[in-house]
């Protein structure tokens, strides 16, 4: 019970820095003691027990704390989080402290039984759980309100006075991981047990399914190659690879669900019950009662917010739809244009130039999309949801909406309504080309690159030349904190989804297509992996069992995916040429076959089980003996009240 | 304290009995003393702690006992099973027997807390999970083995000497139940929370149903009956009734998951924690190891049966599916031989007869119907599911096949074979109205008629002039333990499920199907309402927070109904002659419009929340509750520990 003791003291030798909190510069002097108070303060008095330092750096204090906490206190924060770590007997379990000894790895000593990320995570929690009591305000700013309830950290960060949280990198446990996820060239499998123990189960399992994206893309881009190479124009090999590519992506995406229960099953989260939501922090509304936890808290009424969305929101994605379809049609004057040109003077220039609009148009979509995104998340705001989730499902509605139109509108209108295929396949592989290209840059070099530059100029101010490794806490700080935020997954996944419609939408014109996202992908697991460790702060890690939403999304593109392959197989010359006397009965048979192909989809996703067999066992073993132990109690009770009435 | 006493003694005036257990003639008297021994012994010893009592009549003791139990051992019961009750406060929360003051109603003289049906299913859950402890066998039958943990009731029920057990009725209140349900010929809705009172939840939920799913059909039936009374034939009335016919099916559904979960709510179930599975009673296998529970008891290999389902069950159901569609031939030589027979003897006789061999046809469908449910149920068993849940899914699924394809196989060939919409019109009417009327024959009149005249064969062999109400518990035991046994709301589901297909899949050719279907279901409230109370046995009451399956088969048959409508629309005549230059813009426009609706449907189902709102705030309320509640006792332990700190 020794180490315990350092859960009541702040002993120097025992604090290891492990999220970094900024206030803004001439934060007031009371402000910063009521809140360093509040932080230290003991849980029984409302505070969140944390060990918390500023940082002295050599142009005095700056505003900037480190916050830690002792080995016994991250134990318990685990219990209030929820955690589900690995027993002795490879089951997993919840944590809690009193059951401590039954885990894997667990010893009093043992400072590493709990990943870095996770002890950011559990700190992060604490914080944001701090309260206030019966504060009418935050000391020294009287215009910032709070009441009883009111997250301490959400107020300060909405007041402007926290500028920011964000936990420490582990310089030595990076190094290792950069080198074992990109720092060799290798053919393997990412060090997805690693990723998640440094950034979390969010990014790991981003980058896992990426990963498996890109496998599972392998086969169809074998397939298509020879289409390319040997040039194939028959109808019935357009039709066995579209079939193919249609079962193929039903199956991808529900062998996923289970290699993701696997996954989430082995780093515990599968099993973690969901956190109450508390308010998102923009919300904003005035005192009510909250009708579902009875205290007294901001609300907003619904009404309201369904005015601004039905009246406001709607009619603004409806334009920018609109806008989209009017910059598609400049395009294909554009195209008309180049056309035209060529046919004028046909040279290598000019046959060149037939790639321009294509190439300008897919920049101008890139373009469009940044800023309707911009535009969308201030709407989205602007809605005021009182939750993440539901601020997270209205932005994700509109976000892919408008890309789904914006990239994908001028490749239906020249598939179906001009019934161009030669154009189709240009168009589709410029725009997937570039699109990429565009992405890599925008995403990884060009922040990567403006980091070195700023760190370059960083140590040149900071006159050393030392290596990185070198650096003293308060400068790695100092550096991390100018570093870039990452914003989370989603414009990861809009991209994977985005692709995933490039490649399978029109995939029985253009096989290439999955040539070039397995191309693309591979190189994205580098990029992405540079942006985590090298341009980005660290972010905290966010615990999920899933991919959310995103599945869906994914699994609404494969269906239409199903209709857009089955017309155009349909418009073929070749197959038209199989029905010479009745258009009728080709359309028909389209028809069936598009049917039969729906129904079969729609049985695969029913008859392949989410979880595969052995995880569906542990769950079931899991939930059998929380119902024995819940059996246990009611009979030893009533065991109680037996001996009771006996003798009585 | 005084009442609880009572909990301890068997003391006769406090008896009620409850349930009613039927022992084989000629059972050993030792199995009979070890098995009332074990039903009266202490919790603690694993007994049950239920009263039971031998059923004293005329002729002496015959195998007959009365089971009951005190007050207290009922409310702990109820907590074991985990019933939900209303609180003081009006909202739901499971009962627990430390809480029971704070439940509405409660008394501790108040023995009407608890309805008659929970307390039956209380006592019928203690039965069953009543286990041997190192019982080798049934004390008597060394045939019959036992081993730790085994269920004895169930052992007991597959080794013959267990006839039956079964709630019995509470004459008082059925007849009160009765009066208002369908007592006297009124407009109203029925009492459904009385049924669930005294039905249980599965009964009145199926009635629930019955009649929401009756109140929908009236506005289909109210624009059908102008189609019929005017003979419209316009192609743009058609549509549109075909339209608001499909969007309608997917509103009603969506809708019903809504008052399902309000309905639910009230009555506990929506909270209730689901149960874990035992094996079901026919189950068997030889000793292993469950993998979930880490028990000894009898396991079978998941290959075995896999091979029975693939190599036996599902060549056999192809079988009976080919055989189906044979007699479908037969059927239509038979038509064609009424056509003939009427061309060539035109009269009022052979007009008759056009209409026989769709009769007959229906008489034949309805017995294959019943004979393949019967071969069904017995692969199904053969198959030897582990779980009642997977039996049922297996046996479902089968019965759902066969039974669609049976039914409207006819009606699909007619429709897109032989393209005959006065033959497909025609045939529909008769196969609903016959089927209609020989299922409310098999179901309620025969079975009641039966009953009537064992009723009387009875009354006059105990030579009495007595009525109902005057009867001996001794009378009312015997003469209920005759009556048939409620297999139940399979059958009834089934029939709305076919009804359903004949209103919706050909909606738009036979509008007046839904006239009939509501008055079928008007007639089938009361024929049901008559089978449940004067029919058969009391059921036990089965908890149930909604109809399961049944919410999926329903939803894939408006889906199905929407192609089929699509093509009905889009062969008619009328619409064909709106597009006189070119069948493929017909079919074109049909396909867009059939995706559309599809789209659509998807769409509502999707937006529409499947809890009303503030059954959705009820719930957010109870998990906020219950998270508060633990991070209260982790709060307590983690004082408790910085106590236990402080003073070491």
């Amino acid at each position: 019970l020794v180490e315990s003791w350092s859960f009541l003291d702040t002993v120097e030798s025992n604090f290891r820095p492990l999220v970094v909190i900024e206030l803004a510069k001439g934060t007031k002097e009371e402000t910063i003691e009521w809140f360093t108070k509040r932080i230290m303060d003991k849980k029984a008095n409302g505070g969140a027990q944390l060990l918390i330092k500023p940082l002295v750096t050599e142009n005095g204090v700056e505003n900037i704390y480190l916050v830690g906490a002792s080995h016994l206190r991250l134990l318990l924060g685990a219990e209030t989080v929820g955690l589900v770590k690995e027993c002795s007997d490879n089951s997993m379990r919840t944590f809690t402290y009193s059951s401590r000894k039954t885990f894997k790895d667990f010893a009093d000593d043992n400072h590493n039984f709990l990943t870095m990320a996770e002890c950011q995570y559990i700190i992060k929690h604490e914080l944001e759980n701090l309260r206030a009591k019966d504060e009418k305000m935050i000391p020294g700013y009287p215009q910032a309100k709070l009441y009883p309830g009111k997250s301490i950290v959400r107020r300060l960060l909405t007041s402007g006075i926290l500028v920011q949280i964000f936990p420490l990198h582990d310089r030595e446990e990076l190094k290792k991981l950069r080198h074992s996820w990109y720092g060799r060239v290798k053919v393997g499998y990412q060090p997805l047990d690693d990723i998640r123990c440094y950034f979390g189960e969010t990014i790991a399992l981003y980058f896992g399914f990426l990963e498996y994206f890109t496998f599972a893309l392998i086969p169809m881009a074998v397939i298509g190659i020879p289409y390319y190479v040997f040039a194939w124009e028959d109808y019935d090999k357009y039709v066995m690879f579209a079939t193919f590519n249609l079962l193929w992506s039903t199956v991808i995406l529900e062998v996923w669900k289970r290699i993701c229960a696997i996954l989430t099953y082995r780093w515990g989260t599968l099993l973690m019950k969901r956190q109450f939501e508390e308010p998102r922090p923009g919300f904003h509304g005035v005192l009510g009662i909250n009708p579902v936890t009875g205290r007294e808290e901001p609300v907003y009424s619904s009404i309201k917010r369904q005015l601004r969305i039905y009246l406001v929101s709607l009619p603004f994605v409806c334009l920018c739809l609109y806008f989209s379809l009017y910059v598609m049609m400049i395009y294909f004057d554009l195209e008309q244009w180049a056309l035209d040109y060529h046919e004028e003077n046909e040279s290598n220039f000019s046959s060149l130039m037939l790639y321009v609009p294509s190439i300008i148009y897919a920049v101008v979509i890139e373009v469009m999309n940044r800023i309707y995104r911009y535009a969308a998340e201030f709407l989205t705001s602007w809605e005021n949801h009182r939750l993440e989730s539901s601020y997270q499902n209205h932005l994700i509605l509109k976000v892919l909406v408008f890309n789904f139109l914006n990239c994908f509108a001028s490749l239906f209108y020249i598939a179906f309504v001009l019934f161009d295929m030669k154009l189709l396949r240009q168009s589709l592989a410029t725009l997937l080309i570039t699109s990429q290209i565009l992405n890599q840059f925008a995403e990884s070099l060009l922040p990567y690159w403006l980091q070195k530059r700023y760190n370059r100029r960083m140590k040149k101010r900071m006159c050393s030349q030392k290596t990185d490794m070198d650096l003293s806490l308060a400068d790695q700080v100092n550096m991390e904190k100018e570093m870039g935020t990452y914003l989370g997954t989603f414009d990861d996944y809009l991209e994977l989804f985005l692709q995933f419609g490039y490649v399978s939408l029109f995939s029985c014109v253009y096989p290439l297509a999955a040539v070039f996202a397995v191309l693309n992908n591979i190189t994205e697991i580098y990029s992405d992996a540079l942006k985590m460790c090298r341009v980005y702060k660290r972010p905290f890690a966010e615990p999920t069992a899933n991919i959310g939403v995103w599945q869906l999304a994914f699994e609404t593109m494969s269906v239409i995916s199903v209709v857009t392959n089955c017309i155009l197989i349909g418009m073929s010359p070749q197959v038209d040429a199989l029905f010479p006397d009745s258009k009728m009965d080709l359309v028909l048979t389209v028809a069936l076959v598009e049917h039969l192909l729906l129904a079969i989809k729609f049985i695969m996703a029913f008859v392949i089980p989410d979880k595969p067999r052995d995880i569906q066992m542990k769950l079931a073993r899991l939930e059998f003996e929380s119902l024995e132990a819940l059996k246990q109690q009611v009979r030893a009770f009533q065991m109680q009240l037996h001996f009771l009435l006996i003798h009585h």
